[in-house]
């Protein structure tokens, strides 16, 4: 089958068109013949640093976490999918994982669920990472109606959609961006927008909580950000982020009595840990998607697999807004 | 009435007996006549620090968290308590609220609960800080019966609590200890003890979870400790603690997709914040308690109203093993 197949790590241009193997089905597991895939930060961190990261492959590696695709051979006990059954999911790409940026992939029948039916396969494709982990930190932080949620980092991959889902959720939204651009995407999302270059944190902590602070923070920024969601938080409320790769001063959680939930989606794939939570996760994405309340927004650029290198500089130059679509 | 009031903070001499106008009673709240009272860390720093902890009075200020007494008013609006309950809590000592090391304190109805009825006053005196520290903790890391439990420091004051409330809710609990003589009180409680001193963090977790880690931590130590409790947590495991006043490294949470909660249970005091909680998780400890689950283990050694300034040493000192209660 065709891959595009990375020899070394480093910089866009590692990736080469190969023949490879298909692989053989297996027990537990689907062969998918791949519609599309898209574009996490993750990917590009493993094609750049390579062995520097404990979760990258060997090279040569087949990487692309998300897919979308059709159902082309069941493994055995595999009782729920059936040949041409649309799935979508995020089960390679790392590891001993091989990934979606090829023409078949095999995956975990545990890690997938059908593909929602309102959705192409191309938007679907954006969705499996960055949805189980917006799905699994608000779950985490126990998200209830009626409380004050802030999502920082709206407009990005996880944060769109933390947003939309904390409103789906019976939340008040708020979250922040850093341009018109931006801002516009979280309020056309349904959020109230927060500029974070013009307005500080008790400044905006004022005027939308009272003071107060917010219940639920969903930090998709991360790292040092953090110490912004600390002073954001309402008492004992609940963070969840997924970049905590620091040394961090924990004081302002201290009084607070916060919670911080680190939300490392990769652990059921690195792992083969508790895969079934992400394909009953997407299984319920689904369910909210075909209501309704619930949509992935694309980069208006789109790739084919020849130009997965292209997709990762586009990724990584930020002039987009919503994910980097790769169609197989 | 008569008080062991402080003028200025110090050392353990700073407490001078002096007689100070008895509280009036007020709406929402009820006087209780205080029989004993207990040292913990929290007091011992608020006499030392003062100014330098922004949980302090001003001086002359009474100190003094928890404490066990009877009713003998009841303020306006108060309907579950009347003159005569046997009750404890843990209801002052601190900023704005008069504390217990007085003949009588005027409590928040909502702070406080009626005494387990096989406790002697001496007894319950020793729990309501500690015990809702471990009650907290517990209860926001979603403790499961058959999981796997480990409590850092099981034979202090919040962690020997920890210790038998996980057991009561059908853990399998595991504990760190220094010493023989805390060892000892460890296996007495029904935990398996591990001496942190002779084992290594990865020795124990082979040991007791296989390698898995633990599902569940509380770590009653703290700061650095902290570092340990992350090698000790399974994937996606819950840690609550009471100390997080430090810079801290969080890459050992980052590849693990932990939970960390940090229990500082004087918010409701501190912020008039959900007080009614503190009230419901006293009152199910006393069903606890009355049922044979839980018991405060109390240092060999008591003190007097008079003599608060050796039991501060006395609890400083760290010779002895269990709480140091103070009779009024």
């Amino acid at each position: 089958m065709k891959a595009m197949i990375i020899n070394q790590f480093g910089d866009s241009n590692v990736f080469t068109l190969a023949d490879i193997a298909k692989p053989d089905i297996k027990a537990g597991h689907v062969l998918v013949q791949v519609a599309a895939t898209s574009v996490n930060a993750v990917d590009t961190m493993i094609r750049q640093m390579g062995p520097d990261l404990p979760l990258s492959p060997a090279a040569p590696a087949v990487l692309g976490m998300d897919f979308a695709g059709t159902v082309e051979a069941v493994g055995e006990g595999v009782s729920h999918f059936a040949v041409g059954d649309e799935v979508y999911g995020c089960a390679g790409g790392l590891t001993h994982l091989p990934g979606s940026l090829a023409e078949y992939i095999l995956a975990d029948a545990k890690l997938i669920a059908l593909k929602p039916k309102n959705l192409s396969m191309h938007e679907a494709a954006a969705l499996p990472l960055v949805a189980i982990t917006a799905y699994e930190g608000l779950d985490r932080a126990q998200i209830k109606p009626g409380q004050n949620v802030l999502v920082h980092g709206g407009s990005g991959g996880v944060g769109h959609i933390a947003l939309q889902l904390a409103r789906y959720f019976g939340a008040n939204v708020f979250s922040t961006g850093g341009g018109d651009k931006q801002m516009a995407l979280i309020e056309a999302l349904g959020a109230s927008s927060i500029n974070y270059k013009t307005e500080t944190v008790a400044d905006y902590v004022q005027k939308h909580t009272q003071g107060a602070g917010f219940d639920v923070i969903f930090d998709s920024v991360g790292g040092t950000n953090l110490l912004n969601s600390f002073e954001a938080a309402a008492l004992n409320g609940q963070i969840a982020t997924t970049v905590s790769l620091l040394e961090l001063d924990l004081s302002g959680a201290h009084f607070k009595g916060l919670s911080l939930h680190v939300v490392f989606m990769l652990i059921p794939m690195l792992h083969d840990h508790k895969r079934e939570a992400h394909g009953n996760i997407l299984a319920k994405l689904a369910d909210i998607i075909e209501a309704g309340h619930l949509r992935p927004v694309l980069d208006e650029q789109t790739f084919s697999l020849e130009e997965v290198g292209k997709a990762h500089d586009r990724f990584a130059s930020g002039q987009g807004l919503g994910k980097v679509v790769i169609d197989v």
